[in-house]
């Protein structure tokens, strides 16, 4: 049962009308009225300040049932800009998107994350106001600013809890500390969460249920259930690269267990598998790389690790009967050398009833996922109810 | 975002009401006008209504700040009565209920399923009507009829699909034939999901994340996410029966398939296994029996079960994150011995993240978490804005 929550009262309601608006169909006061139950007087109040703060535009008219044109309103997708990052083990995507999460600006490089916060964030701060001056936009006109990290996060607060990859970042205050410098408000998440929100907003709206499935040197999920992120009890939802696999039995994960998928499926642990038979390979892309070259060994173990995935996610399938299951991450851009191992796993061990309509992909997004999950994190942040509320309520 | 839905207009605003009432606290007029941003004079039409078709009941007196008593609205939890029913494979619990699913009158039987449904049905029409009378009530004052199938049930026409253990049940329109055969409406669900729904309810309202575990005959799980029932894209979530396992590899399931958990650690093998070592077993409940006495064989069949059953959830754990998991079902009640060997697994193979704050424990209702949450699936939905509005809107 739908509960009002606080921000429910007669004094909101800008928020509301801003997320009817959003999807950029123009809209009258009469539609209006309808979809919010709002009186006209106080829809009115709303729609002024909201048109004051450029939120939306007014349009001369709109088709109406007869009699003289009514005018309408539309959402103004370049009222603000978002600053959107997703940093990597190693590399990391940097953009600028507009409220529809178009990007305006992008940048890819080498930024190791272990060398601490600090370094990373500073270079970040430097790397966002160069991109913001690039693109003519200055820091006022930004929303927000998302950002991704490789690790657990703690949902609220945005700060790395223990993360594995990360040295010095644990309990590290991301977004005080970015946020502090550059005036705006900062959100941050765990990569895969926000690779599931990009891909699921961007590719598939129309799932209900949905699982992003990073296989990069390491292997984690993000979860989408009912049309919202399921992050579980402690945010530590998704983290199905330290299921047990049987083949993995004998090898001990850096996780300190044996027997995890990543010991045997990850990016990191196929790369140490190749030099092991002599070939030259240092990380996840570079087993990409060799699979693309045809290299046996490489294909025969990036077949064997699309198996071992399905044989994890064929569980998933039973316990979460997903509508879509998407494959993102380095490796996936072996594409159908690891999609068909975990296709054909899933499709024998799973119920014919969760598999008759699953839709197993490659990510559309690719690349861009992280930083497309990062502008939406902030654009539905910042478009909640309580959020525009506070900022366009009259006093 | 949450978007207004069709229901949200001025017009509406009773079940909102009802929702907010239904905690039990009397609250004063001036309280709802500010939980539910209603208008005064319409907040006065709404609980007018409501008064008059007695779901609340006008208070003389409440704690006031000062002047005259404020009059106080309070949901009346005997305004209707609720029909509830857990159809099992081999038993029944029916039971008749308050709108605060306290139970009025109860009964268990010996019902096995594979009658059919009609002769299922009509038996359980003329038990309704017995026990309705027993408690001094008439079919005008039920509100609804909620009715657990132990299969897969589509979700909004309450259809068995494909049921394994139901034979004649396929496609069977249950809510139409006994609703038109009683004048009351009739929801159906798996038994498994509305286990997790009453367990939820009555013992643990604090959890967001709860996974009710079902170890019967076989074994199944109910979801409940972001404190609702995820029942996956085709409401075939929760069915781990047949997640395989790598100790039953060399079983064949009674799916079809080879290596399914409920194929080494479901009642019916476990009686199996007992016969073949010469230990007379019919089902799940002479196992417990068994284990309860002390016989060996039994006692460690149920121990290495709860083994069994821990390495799968190991792996959901790290998957969903739950802050609950609820062990139910006939093999429950072997307690500690199937427990113990269940914590010992998940505690050893899921992340330390994940399991900080998890509680493993044993169903609170037993037998009854069946029928309390087919009660309270049918308070959600009669007290949920459509349903109430309809019925109560002044024309």
């Amino acid at each position: 049962m739908r509960m009002p929550s606080e921000g429910d009262g007669p004094i909101s309601g800008a928020g509301t009308l801003l997320g009817i608006l959003r999807d950029g169909q123009a809209r009258t006061r009469a539609e209006l009225v309808q979809l919010t139950g709002l009186a006209r007087s106080t829809l009115a109040q709303r729609l002024d300040a909201l048109v004051s703060q450029q939120w939306i535009v007014p349009t001369e008219e709109a088709v109406s049932s007869g009699g003289r044109p009514a005018v309408a309103f539309t959402f103004n997708r370049s009222a603000r800009v978002v600053l959107a990052a997703d940093l990597g083990a190693t590399h990391a995507r940097i953009a600028v998107t507009d409220l529809a999460t178009a990007v305006l600006a992008e940048r890819a490089a080498e930024m190791p994350i272990d060398r601490g916060p600090e370094p990373t964030l500073t270079w970040l701060q430097r790397t966002f106001e160069e991109m913001l001056t690039e693109t003519g936009h200055s820091m006022a006109e930004v929303c927000g600013i998302g950002v991704g990290l490789p690790g657990p996060v703690e949902h609220g607060s945005g700060r790395p809890v223990n993360p594995p990859i990360m040295p010095g970042w644990d309990g590290f205050p991301v977004p005080e500390w970015l946020g502090g410098r550059l005036g705006v408000p900062v959100l941050a998440d765990n990569d895969v969460n926000i690779m599931a929100l990009g891909e699921h907003w961007a590719a598939r709206p129309e799932a209900d249920h949905l699982i992003f499935v990073k296989i990069g040197t390491g292997i984690g999920c993000g979860i989408i259930s009912d049309r919202r992120l399921h992050r579980g009890a402690q945010g530590a939802a998704g983290d199905i690269g330290h299921i047990r696999v049987a083949s993995a039995l004998d090898t001990v994960c850096r996780c300190g267990n044996a027997g995890c998928l990543e010991a045997v499926a990850g990016g990191a642990a196929m790369a140490a598998r190749l030099r092991a038979q002599g070939v030259e390979a240092a990380d996840s892309r570079d087993v990409v790389r060799l699979v693309r070259g045809g290299n046996t060994q490489a294909v025969q173990l990036i077949r064997q690790a699309g198996r071992e995935i399905g044989d994890v996610l064929a569980s998933i399938v039973n316990f979460f009967n997903p509508s879509v299951i998407v494959i993102g991450g380095d490796l996936s851009e072996a594409g159908e050398q690891v999609l068909a191992g975990l296709r054909e796993v899933i499709y024998s061990r799973s119920l014919p009833l969760a598999t008759q309509h699953l839709t197993i992909t490659a990510s559309e997004l690719g690349d861009r996922a992280g930083v497309i999950g990062a502008a939406v994190m902030v654009v539905d942040h910042v478009l909640s109810p309580g959020t525009v509320d506070r900022s366009v309520a009259p006093d």
